[in-house]
């Protein structure tokens, strides 16, 4: 195991420590590294900050996204210190890193009394068969957008 | 069918294209409603801001959290011109919404070149299983902070 590694997580882990203390939110750190160095932080902030998106991954994609003035992490490495809940998973496929680190897993945050392991057996369901109420209503005026986009010349991809 | 609806679900669908139009990112819109009314609006921002993270749904709840002075969309309703992808569907469960509407679907966003089902595919299966790299390392270390958290006494949950 290369020692970075652990020097990396464990710095994910000091963030979520130092959040819990400082009452910012959950107890969640994570860092982007690319050529070995930290490009980017976060911890978890969503009581102190009203936002429900304000998770640790979330926080630390944006920081290294902003710092290499791009929406894409070519190269990178995340090292968070539990397993992302969906929204995160999700937003580290879209920024498309290299490798993802973790120490605690959806479990361990279960039983701290978080919803990251509800939430990953929901949105695996059908629509009808969730907890949330999902409904379709207006499909082919949304299409028309979608036949837009695909037309559209100087679109930028993602 | 509600006739307020549609009109809630053509803001959305407007949103998204307005956001085309002006290259701000992909054709997304989401509006949250409560009482009857839209407390917050987000388009697809992702390429223009270099923010991954950038969605249509995550911007609508940041910005209708903000106006409520909550980390929770209790009693609110989410229009959304396309079924979410995994990040922004997590982010509504972690917002607890009442309900979800949605025009598109993840066939109508991958048919025009978008990851939304290559991410609910992925995020389904077992971690070794899925193209992302995902290791884990430390698990104790974490658990440490989770344990904190258990016993910290002037936690906020959410």
């Amino acid at each position: 195991m290369n020692k970075n590694h652990e020097v990396f997580m464990r710095r994910a882990i000091e963030l979520a420590r130092k959040g819990v203390e400082a009452n910012n939110g959950g107890p969640f750190g994570a860092v982007v590294v690319k050529d070995g160095e930290i490009i980017g932080e976060g911890w978890n902030k969503v009581t102190s900050t009203n936002d429900p998106t304000a998770h640790a991954e979330i926080i630390a994609i944006r920081d290294a996204c902003t710092k290499l003035n791009s929406f894409q992490l070519d190269g990178c490495e995340i090292y968070s210190s539990c397993e992302p809940c969906p929204m995160c998973l999700g937003a580290i496929y879209w920024s498309r890193p290299k490798a993802l680190y973790i120490a605690g897993n959806r479990e361990d945050a279960a039983d701290a009394g978080f919803d990251d392991r509800f939430i990953y057996d929901e949105i695996g369901l059908d629509h009808e068969d969730q907890k949330l109420k999902i409904q379709t209503i207006l499909r082919e005026e949304a299409q028309e957008v979608f036949a837009i986009w695909k037309e559209k010349e100087d679109k930028i991809e993602y």
